[in-house]
């Protein structure tokens, strides 16, 4: 299953990920607008699968026109949707580098050509993830000593839902389990939008064992040695190796540091970005405090309730063991050189 | 205000903790049963009142018959509503002390008398403890440049409602507020539970400013310098300092460590086990997979997501920076030498 599908040639049908993962529910979306705001509600989330569906997306907005203006403002408009994940403005740009030399009554059909290109490009780059990654937690389970439950622990949600398929941190465990690794995953559920449910969703889908546990419960499975290792995606990876991911996953990359269980974070290269330094420059997504007071419409604290609600932190580079991308494996300090 | 009253000499009121911070209901208990459910279910929580309430269940079942059995009966029975704070079964064992050579008709009322005498000493540590601390907020917020607003970051609740008056990690703030230190408090939200929208009522009505975050965010705030200290109550702490307390407590611990902003543990010596050499000794309380999938019976996540759900963490005393207690302030390796 993938979580985003070309429809008669002219609409995309993506899963609306607010429902899961009490229903499934397709979503058919055709017009630029209706992909921002698709993005910027997440209904469709994850770096790799958002920079997939604005492709879609500038090529609604060519079909209506596609002078040199439509293509700017659509690129624009998809841009502003979320500003941390690298691979949005990534895929933006792959696409106007395309584009923009094209007349312009042959960029709407090139368009929708070069979005379905990058879908499968990136598929591709997930099973690749999948690979390098499955080899590496077998690895580790058998230098463990084959335990009959290999723990893994991830936060938020970098499987098939964040990207076109597979996954980019649940590539590995997919196929590590289907090499027969006893893979058990710890699910952070990561508030405030418990994208957790969405990793429960996927590896139920493909019975892969699981507990779910909240957000503050990692540090202490890890004390009791009731980790084995921590693998997470990527919203954007900066050229020393800083990873910016969903806030919560530097807590743990802490934690991981401390009792020795290896942190891996698995990305495409996309995701890394060349003109970041370090991650100190990224710009962190502050969203609306509703999504803390509020699930689903009902109240978890008071309406007026002050909160802060930051999307993203960073875990630097240090406590990361290794980057896992369609390239090959590498430290996180030689991030830049994936490139060369 | 206290989170528990006497009431004409035959029971007591406590606050309903599970429906704050919504409503302010309180609640009558007068059995030793009652007292026993209110415990379990949480209408009441915190080490410190947990400790007293179950004095005066002790109380209530003396008065029903007074013998040596009920004594050892009822001790059992509250004893076993809750595992992990040691507060419990020493306020039972105090009173344990004081009743056992009472001929047994005379029971009843000296342990309706010491629980009240418990309450207030647990008071008046409070008192003491907000005193001691209360210096070290401001003394560190001098140090750092008298800021416009100084950043204090807690877990869970260790407020007035979670002692008898004042609390425990809360007095500080509260008294540093009147002294005019411009204090400004990130309230984690403290998952499952949600423990902190306990703590934003008790600001709110001490109208100390304040903030609500996700258990996830305090990383990234101390990433960017907007943490200048962390303190936060225990439940036990080990004769070497290590501190149990609400899960979470030691991911905080850990940035905090990582970014040098001091971790303090506010708590009375009652919450010292001279008994426990370290935490790794600490039987970790495991709660209801519901209180993760449910809030208030509306599901989070669905019916049957297997879960695990520990309540509490432990952390190393090696990332405290001090004990705070009514006895005065230490470094958490000299825990034992508070009873000297």
């Amino acid at each position: 299953m993938r979580p985003i599908k070309e429809r008669d040639g002219a609409t995309i049908e993506v899963i609306d990920q607010t429902r899961l993962p009490f229903e499934l529910v397709w979503q058919t979306l055709g017009t630029v607008e209706a992909v921002a705001t698709a993005i910027r509600t997440m209904v469709v989330r994850g770096a790799p699968l958002i920079g997939v569906t604005a492709a879609y997306g500038l090529a609604f907005a060519l079909r209506t026109a596609a002078s040199d203006a439509t293509l700017a403002t659509a690129i624009e408009m998809l841009r502003a949707t979320r500003p941390t994940a690298v691979n949005l403005p990534w895929a933006l740009e792959q696409l106007r580098v395309r584009l923009a030399p094209l007349a312009p009554h042959l960029r709407a059909e090139a368009a929708w050509l070069e979005a379905g290109r990058l879908a499968e490009a990136e598929a591709l780059a997930c099973r690749r993830i999948g690979e390098a990654g499955a080899a590496i937690l077998r690895q580790t389970w058998e230098s463990g000593g084959k335990k009959s439950q290999f723990n893994v622990l991830t936060h938020c949600n970098a499987g098939m839902l964040a990207t076109v398929e597979w996954g980019t941190a649940l590539a590995p465990v997919y196929l590590a389990h289907q090499l027969g690794v006893p893979v058990h995953v710890w699910v952070d559920e990561t508030r405030p939008r418990n994208q957790g449910g969405l990793t429960v969703w996927e590896l139920g889908q493909h019975q892969v064992p699981h507990t779910l546990i909240v957000d503050n419960a990692g540090g202490l499975l890890m004390q009791r040695g009731e980790v084995d290792l921590c693998i997470v995606g990527a919203d954007r990876i900066a050229r020393n190796g800083d990873v910016c991911n969903k806030v919560g996953t530097y807590l743990k990359a802490l934690a991981a540091r401390a009792h020795d269980v290896p942190f891996y974070v698995a990305a495409p290269v996309s995701t890394i970005d060349l003109s970041l330094d370090s991650g100190a420059g990224v710009i962190i997504e502050e969203r609306d405090g509703d999504e803390i007071r509020e699930w689903k419409k009902q109240l978890l604290f008071p309406p007026g309730t002050p909160v802060r609600n930051p999307a993203f932190d960073i875990t630097p580079g240090a406590l990361v063991k290794a980057l896992i991308t369609e390239r090959g494996v590498c430290a996180p300090s030689m991030a830049g050189a994936l490139f060369t």
